[in-house]
């Protein structure tokens, strides 16, 4: 864990890491809940060393909060309005907190009570490739249907917001890069995946077209299953492909 | 001009604005050149106030550094490498300043030698709408061809293409919120906006097909010029029109 009492992080800047999962046609989010006797979730969250990258900070922040490793996080905005501090939320979690053992002291918190700008970054990861661990600040750590989600802290419901809306203007070109299906795959293996990321369908055709237009994958031989005229195409991404 | 000397601005931090002007089918960039004996081409760059949103410091930014009021700015991205500091840039001014005036004294520049994370914002605007006007530190300010810029100072020079790059990817979406047109403006017009956007020239007809498939534009009646086979199709933007 980053040491908060530390005088070496920027002063007023934070990270936020939205995290989605895919699994089983499902669009998810991975979300720690706070050790508290009230309850607080959170997007994976934490602050920038003196000495570190913005970008290194966000992967170590994501490393230290979920146990998750070498995932491709991407920027996705900034949140900076003149009124946006962690003074209710950190008096209330205080208030909770006393009780269930001293991991935030209110002197030591005192610092992250200022006005805050957050930094927030998204990815999306195969859910099966990853095992999500609490730190010691976590009730727990689960994944949660991005339909379905409990009310977060502060503005991060938004954060989560935009990072679906950057993730849908991304996917045609981030598709390879997030390593989400397995190595061979069906079209609708493929049109499975956009239509939980958009959480709409997508009517066959239209989705194929536009697909191969992306001009990134490349057809292999049909996948046998036994009943013989039914055997779907296999595709797999072209090393070379060029998503620009 | 925000108060250089200010305790009031959030530490470590900067706003960097770029911003494309479109014109006869060019893009170019606006750029002032400080006031100083050596060339320093900057981009329009400030600090954020302790009670202002980090949207509206950018705002107010380019009005104090380009003359430019109330047009749409959009996040880019966050720069934040550990290294990241002014400090060689502030040296090499210092150095060539002295005998120009004192803007910049060295004792009030001290606190910007810190490693400093910068968030950069892009708009596109219509040369002929905006009038920039040169700030009291600026030797002059002008339109660049983006094919042709000079050396900017820091990392200016990249967050130009990368703000390129962002335009490029939300071209299609931000096309009316950028009021680049006259209200009324044929199929080419348009094409070469896209083209001087891109730098690459769009195949008519896949262009059409590209540009009526986004469903935001309305058909209107020919533009007669004289020759009567020869008129092209007029079009607007449909006012409800959706970029989703």
């Amino acid at each position: 864990m980053l040491d908060f009492t530390s005088e070496g992080i920027i002063k007023q800047l934070s990270i936020d890491c939205v995290v989605f999962g895919y699994e089983q046609a499902t669009l998810k989010i991975l979300l720690p809940k706070l050790l508290s006797k009230g309850e607080f979730w959170v997007l994976p969250s934490g602050f920038i060393g003196q000495h570190e990258g913005v970008d290194e900070a966000a992967k170590r922040i994501l490393k230290e909060r979920t146990g998750i490793d070498e995932i491709y996080l991407d920027q996705c905005r900034v949140y900076g309005g003149a009124e946006r501090n962690n003074k209710s939320f950190i008096e209330q979690f205080l208030n909770l907190s006393h009780e269930t053992g001293n991991f935030f002291d209110k002197d030591r918190l005192k610092p992250f009570e200022d006005r805050f700008i957050s930094v927030s970054y998204y990815a999306l990861v195969n859910i099966q490739k990853t095992k999500p661990v609490k730190s010691n600040i976590d009730e727990s750590i689960e994944w949660y249907d991005v339909k379905n989600l409990p009310h977060l802290i502060l503005d991060h419901n938004q954060m989560v917001l935009d990072a679906l809306e950057a993730l849908r203007n991304n996917l045609d070109r981030k598709l390879i890069g997030f390593n989400l299906l397995p190595d061979e795959f069906t079209m609708k293996e493929l049109q499975e995946l956009y239509e939980a990321v958009y959480d709409r369908p997508f009517p066959n055709n239209n989705f194929q077209k536009r697909i191969l237009a992306l001009n990134v994958l490349e057809r292999l031989g049909k996948k046998f299953s036994g009943e013989k005229n039914k055997a779907p195409y296999l595709y797999r991404f072209r090393n070379s492909g060029s998503l620009a």
